[in-house]
């Protein structure tokens, strides 16, 4: 058995023969490898760096005392750190796992999407975590930003983390099993320490004395940064961190404290970045620099095909995020699309696919050569051109010179309405290789992701790195060179094919050679084979939920390129957790597909979906390892939980920050209960089932379940609720509180809920619209959009609440900051926009929508006027009053108020109006509306057509306009007529 | 080339494969590995334990900015422990040097006496620094005691010193050139840090801060104890620990604070070792305990030899220092010679001979067997043995059932006078291989040294490790069995020998054998072989002062077993530094024999002793080297000094503490100063001279080079004096002030020198024996006795000093502790018992010495007397007055005043004694004395044989007495007549 000590002397031993120096771990405590100087400091400046080391990673939060299976207060990180990337990293550290004895071909080793950012040290990377088997056993990530200053050469970082591995490999159930040295066990090492540091982090650290050393740490930092010696400097930062997250295991972090602590660490840690920088050129940069790579140069164009031929493009990739995939692949289709209806390049039609590792463009029918083509070039006006004696003026002869022509070959051409001199130049059309090269260039140059990034590219930026191009035109290669990239025929199968590269005989064949090795280009075609695959291996007891699971199934579809669909199992007692649990699991942590029975019953069984042709027995026995780890740590969470009192958990919740300007959460659900209470008092709608609900409400957010997965929030309020004895309606109620948790969720059924639900989401949208501000472009930290959607989903559902205003909810929503009107004005202005799309996007026409907009501070009322409006326009009465109504308001100017003096009114016609007008009462639907409106009509006819409305008597004309004025607003406060197109 | 990171990696697997496990440095600043939990804790309680580490050690005080070559703020420990020590440590010591290509062999690899002990852990261990070609490359401890406690089993230490040891391997001269990894130094990657760490801990590490922080740390450390928590608790006397040695570097650290502080972390570490064991017993040793070994069972002697055959007995031992070998030997001599003599064996005389690795007793001429032996068991008294009518008596029944005999064969036989009933038992005598086995066994069990330690036996303690016995009587094996030692013919060789064992075929050959196998057994060869190679390395341009060297030769005698001179040669540049620098280096450090030229002068040249048949070449260069880095280490030092202003050398001396109680090198420098001056002022002998050298005093204690090398103190404060411009004579006062530093040194010439040398001696005598007290037994850690020693050679060799009194000196010592007469009394009495010692070792008469001690405190005038006694004796004069004196004083009561009233005599006898008693005039010299006592002894005579002394009359009674009390108090402030023997 590969014991803990070997695998970590393994690993060195692998990075060192990859050029890794070895350092020591730092010599002060830190929560990870990154923060160690080899890292922190080295990934600055312009010096080469490779180094790996192992990390004993502290961490307070952590501590469980040893009793967790997998949780420590310290965890043993080995860090590696390739500056610059040396360009195939991935395939270094598959490298890595086989020097441990890791079969990468049998296990099913992937990079799943994680980002890596820490605020409080400015630094951030995009990367992955690497999982085996469906076990994260390493981040791995290219190294962006650290203490705020940009990275270049970016780092590659790899951080494993070692006991998971070897937990893993050792197939443990417990870290304190795990086999450290021959005979020894990691729990008789380093047990004893894990259950004192517990105990100090958890329990028995003084919270003054730490306090004072943060300050004392913070003081010496930044005298060290005065100094000018950013290692003593950083020495101390570091131990500033280790210092707050002992007061943070103790619970001795407010929400001030915590914001001034990571802007104060920030701060240091730039400050030190800096220093370094400057320290090392100063010093000559000891390592010497890295030069940027060469960039590739284009072979020239070599035509062989003829006729019209397939063009195939593939840009190869590391693991592109789903999301990111997606939009690249509408990217690449629009930019080649563009980029060939720019040329003169007959072609059919771009079809795009996607895997993970590839973006692949097929265009048919490209033609062999552009048509030629005759290119008119502008010159000056035809007056301007020759002299009244019909001599060429200078400017003319200037224009031919410079077009390299003579005067006989300009011709004259009407431009814009003018005559101009004009040349024709016949240009024969080029080569499709090397038009394509220009247009496949810039589809490269051209991609963008939300979150895009630098690796060893000197010019390009993306999601993940750009590894490879094929571009294939018939038989020829297209000489795409983009940066250091050139295409070729050769593309990349499968890492552990065998070999992993095939070469492209023409374009026609590219797909089928993916095909033949295992690759399925087409997301459709992939999806079909997991869902097919799917059903067959639960058949017949079990049933996957196709279209329940279809976010989930399509996610999964752009995590491999070969799928393989696994069935595996679970203990059966794993069932006594809550269903939502044991999916939550599956779902968001594992990629996995619940199994249900016919019923729709949990079966203790779940289908994952591998990459490439993995030995199944190893790989279902390594996921069904994860699931019951993460099952077991469930249960530990869950257990705890309920052995907790619920006015424990509710009382961390001080502990938990909302933002730094808002509270702690329990602060936040201090204020909702507060208002929902306050909403039910206006409703008279109170009830006690409300009142305890809102005294418990998101008490769950202390239990460590929902510590661990958020996503639980409510759900397990309701388990726990229940669990403690409190009525049925009043854990419907908490649990409620939280829904809809996203488009298309379940809403609150319960009156208690619903109001809850509206308390929370109002106190959001206020308190977010006053501090950092809503929501603009796609950024959306808080989810302030979702909270909205919720309001009006909930308001539409909840009849009971018709009446309520959601705008004097906003209003009412008291925050520790004031709430200027000017923010109300604008929430109340998002919110309808909000209500103005999704009606839209439910299919409302556009008029009517916004012509019960009024309405949206009470969308149920908007969605009952717009039923009446469907109904109505069918009406020939109520098109009559409509057209009544626009056709007064278009002549009334703005402003005009609703009021008239009736004696100065002499005309028939207007007082038979005015008599009219009086006569209609208050109305509240719009059948009222019409029914009592259309007597106006007539009056209103014989009005325009008899009296002129435009007076020289200016009281007579401010009676008259008063009038109509007043028709205008007939139903202003149930249409605005204005947007009814009738 | 090995790299520092590959000599690491292959140390590491190395120990792994000799089942240690790995663990990481500690996550917080450690002064050395030994300070890791992994050490520190573990080698406590009765768990096994294998581990091995690196550990980047932090000494602020070793800070250098990274200039000095050979110094470094943080070096690279690694630590290996064995726990218990597997009976072969130092093997496997030196297979792990050959792991990393060290052909042990071919090098000179020493075990070099070196004991370790940390007071403020409470820690302690005896051992050796192993020495590679000179080079000191490890430290090899048998740990004994951690925070105070007893370590039982002893766990085994080893720490190498990984720099030196790749900067030896790589022929470095400057640490930074170290090829840390493939292509990348050592200052490429730390250089940076090693400067700014120094900045830190030199320059500006903030005072206040770390004042705080330790307080901070010494409190949570607290905390933890008081929690019962010994891992954070030690995690945090870690953290003082560093924050203490920062505080030091900063020159922050009082005297006081420095008792404190080691006060209270050995305080700390002792509760936190306490509790540790505590904790691991309540946790069920999760580790298990170690078996003790098992006593060696003694195996049946077998006899085959016959006559008179020859004994031989060898102790194999781990490397014995020097002293304890001698000790040993002489020890062996007499335990075996008693040991024989209670036995009935024949035999010839006993020689006993010693290597490092040996202790080899030889006896000729054993008998086979003890002669046959008649035992007399004594019975009851004949009286009691038999009735009145002569039938035995149940007494005697007794006797002759125990005895098992009848009672014919009892006979009656004269016990004390008395008749007793007794029984005559032949014995016949025992197998010489019996008797010797209990003799011997004796001889092993009775060996102590003057620090003993244990190992892995359960009973046997010693100086180093006792691992084998040879014990051959003639051809047979004598069977000792001792603890888990037994005996056979199988003895080892040099380490390095192949194979390193032989089987000895009968006692007869042993020496032979082992001399065939290089190893010479004889202290007296070995020498000869070291001087005689020693002086034909050098012939015929230098010379070995074998005279002046006796000591060192003696010492390297007994450092090896196989004695290869070599010769060296150092680089003539460093002749430019003093020559007392260059040979105490040699000397002290490297036990190298300094080579002079006719004249005296040094040579470029060192002869150095190897241990068996080395690689010459090698084995030179490699010392050379050591020897090169040492002066050039003395070279930096003492350029730095040179630069350094005498002033600020002098500042230093406040940051060195003399003791706790006797504050700082400063203080005691001052009170020198005033003492010397105070002297001269009463003897009215001050000079310019002096006042100035007193001064200087002791400045060079602040100099780099002399902090290095203490021995050098007073030689380097001429040198830089000199070199300061001071004058000559004050220079050499400065120097002379720290005259005679030992036994047979020479002696101030000058008499400022001479005065400073006595007030230092004063003050040094007075302040400890208020303090610590005056030494008794072996133990004199302050040096009192040499101190002592110094002040009567000084008095005794300046002329000008005679007047002065040193008990009066004493009391001038002012000190900063009240210093009671007692302690002056105690001092006196000391001084005055080293005064007789010494007088006696020179030669003369007990009785004269005690005669003359009443001059003690002017030893000078003890001399002086002392020689007058020496002619006087001779003279019948002086014979008859002392006979006079004493005869008078045999009579006269002790206490009785010698003062009489004349008017009370009466007989002419006495009345005659009584005018020659006044006629007698004062004197000072005992030539004088005898000119004018002389005419009393004719008088003293008459009133003896004439006077009945105790006369009736209690008046004249008392008259007489007195008058005789005078007599004997003639001179009584010259001689104490009554230790005269005449």
């Amino acid at each position: 058995m590969l014991t803990m000590q070997d695998a970590l002397a393994r690993l060195t031993t692998y990075w060192t023969d990859q050029g890794c120096l070895v350092v020591q771990p730092m010599n002060t405590e830190v929560g990870a490898g990154t923060l160690n100087p080899a890292t922190f400091l080295r990934v600055l400046g312009p010096e080469p760096w490779r180094v790996v080391y192992p990390e004993p990673s502290v961490r307070p939060d952590d501590s469980r005392y040893g009793e967790n299976p997998n949780r420590l207060q310290t965890h043993t990180q080995l860090q590696v750190i390739l500056k610059p990337d040396p360009g195939n990293p991935q395939e270094l550290y598959l490298g890595s796992l086989a020097a441990i004895g890791i079969d990468v071909a049998a296990h099913d080793v992937r990079f799943v999407e994680d980002n890596w950012a820490s605020p409080a040290l400015g630094a951030w990377g995009l990367g992955w975590e690497v999982w085996l088997d469906g076990l994260e056993i390493t981040q791995f990530t290219y190294f962006q930003q650290a203490g705020g200053l940009n990275l270049d050469p970016v780092s590659v970082e790899i951080t494993y983390g070692i006991e998971r591995i070897i937990m893993a490999l050792q197939e443990k159930t417990h870290f304190k099993e795990i086999e450290y040295s021959p005979g020894v066990s990691y729990g008789e090492v380093f047990g004893q320490a894990e259950y004192e540091m517990s105990r100090y982090y958890l329990d028995d650290a003084d919270i003054d004395a730490n306090r004072r050393l943060l300050e004392l740490y913070a003081a010496e930092a930044q005298r060290m940064i005065d100094a000018g010696l950013p290692v003593p400097a950083h020495s101390f930062v570091l131990k500033c961190s280790q210092a707050f997250n002992v007061l943070d295991s103790r619970g001795a972090v407010s929400t001030a404290d915590r914001a001034a602590e990571f802007g104060r660490m920030r701060r240091l840690a730039g400050e030190v970045a800096k220093l370094w920088v400057n320290r090392r050129t100063e010093l000559g940069l000891p390592l010497g620099t890295i030069e940027p790579l060469e960039p590739a140069r284009a072979a020239g164009a070599v035509q062989t095909s003829t006729g019209e031929r397939t063009l195939v493009f593939e840009i190869g990739t590391e693991e592109l995020p789903p999301g990111e995939l997606r939009s690249a692949r509408e990217q690449v289709r629009r930019l080649l699309t563009e980029g060939l209806a720019a040329t003169r390049l007959g072609h059919g039609d771009v079809r795009v696919f996607g895997t993970p590792r590839r973006l692949i463009a097929v265009v048919p029918a490209v033609a062999a050569r552009e048509a030629d083509h005759v290119r008119t070039v502008k010159g000056p006006k035809a007056q301007a051109a020759y002299a009244a004696d019909g001599t060429p003026t200078k400017a003319l002869e200037g224009f031919v010179r410079g077009q390299g022509v003579t005067i006989a070959d300009v011709e004259t051409e009407e431009l814009g309405g003018v005559p101009h001199v004009v040349v024709k130049k016949h240009e024969a059309g080029r080569a499709a290789p090397t038009v394509l090269a220009a247009v496949l260039a810039q589809v490269v140059t051209g991609l963008r992701a939300a979150k895009n990034m630098r690796w060893n590219d000197p010019k390009l930026s993306f999601s993940r790195p750009l590894r490879w191009l094929t571009a294939l035109w018939g038989d020829d290669v297209v000489p795409v060179a983009v940066s250091t990239l050139s295409a070729g025929r050769r593309t990349r199968l499968l890492r552990t094919a065998e070999p992993p590269v095939a070469d492209i005989a023409s374009a026609e064949t590219f797909l089928e050679t993916l095909g033949v090795n295992g690759i399925v280009a087409d997301h459709a075609d992939r999806r079909e084979l997991i869902v097919i695959g799917a059903q067959d291996l639960v058949y017949p007891d079990g049933k996957i939920d196709v279209k329940g699971e279809a976010a989930l199934i399509d996610q999964i579809t752009d995590l491999v390129e070969q799928p393989v669909p696994l069935l595996g199992t679970f203990d059966e007692s794993y069932l006594s957790l809550p269903d939502a649990v044991l999916t939550t699991v599956m779902r968001k942590h594992q990629r996995y597909l619940p199994v249900r029975d016919a019923d729709g019953a949990l079966l203790p069984m779940f289908v994952t979906v591998a990459n490439g042709p993995v030995d199944v027995e190893l790989v279902r026995a390594g996921n069904e390892a994860v699931l019951r780890a993460r099952y077991e740590d469930a249960a530990f969470f869950y257990r705890a939980d309920l052995a907790t009192p619920i006015a424990a958990m509710k009382a961390h919740l001080d502990r938990l920050t909302f933002t730094d300007k808002l509270g702690s959460m329990a602060d936040r659900a201090r204020r909702i209960a507060a208002l929902a209470l306050s909403i039910a008092d206006r409703l008279d709608i109170g009830s006690p089932v409300l009142t305890r609900a809102a005294e418990l409400l998101k008490f769950d957010l202390g239990s460590q379940l929902v510590t661990e997965m958020t996503s639980l929030a409510g759900v397990m309020a309701r388990d726990y609720a229940l669990h403690a004895g409190e009525d049925r309606t009043v854990a419907q109620a908490v649990y409620e509180a939280e829904l809809p948790r996203n488009t298309g969720d379940t809403l609150p059924a319960s009156l208690p809920g619903a109001l809850l639900s509206l308390a929370d989401r109002l106190d959001l949208v206020a308190g977010l619209a006053a501090t950092v501000g809503l929501p603009t472009g796609s950024s959306d930290p808080f989810a302030v959009r979702r909270a909205v959607l919720g309001l009006l989903a909930v308001h539409r559902a909840t009849p009971a609440l018709a009446a309520f205003d959601l705008f004097e909810g906003l209003a009412l929503a008291v925050q520790p900051v004031p709430v200027s009107e000017q923010v109300l004005a604008d929430c109340r202005d998002f919110l309808t926009k909000r209500l103005e799309q999704v009606l839209v996007e439910e299919g409302h026409p556009v008029d009517r929508v916004r012509a019960v907009l009024p309405h949206a501070a009470r969308p149920s009322v908007a969605d009952t006027l717009l039923a009446q409006l469907g109904t109505a326009v069918g009406d020939p009465a109520f098109r009559a009053v409509a057209e009544a109504v626009q056709r007064a308001s278009r002549i009334v100017p703005e402003g005009t108020p609703a009021a008239y003096d009736p004696a100065v009114l002499k005309e028939p016609a207007e007082l038979a109006l005015h008599e009219a007008v009086v006569a209609v009462p208050a109305v509240h639907d719009v059948s009222d509306l019409v029914r009592s409106a259309s007597p106006l009509v007539t009056p209103l006819a014989t009005f325009f057509d008899e009296v002129f409305v435009m007076a020289d008597d200016p009281v007579l004309r401010a009676a008259r306009l008063g009038l109509l004025a007043t028709v205008r607003d007939l139903g202003a406060g149930l249409l605005d007529w204005s947007h009814l197109r009738m």
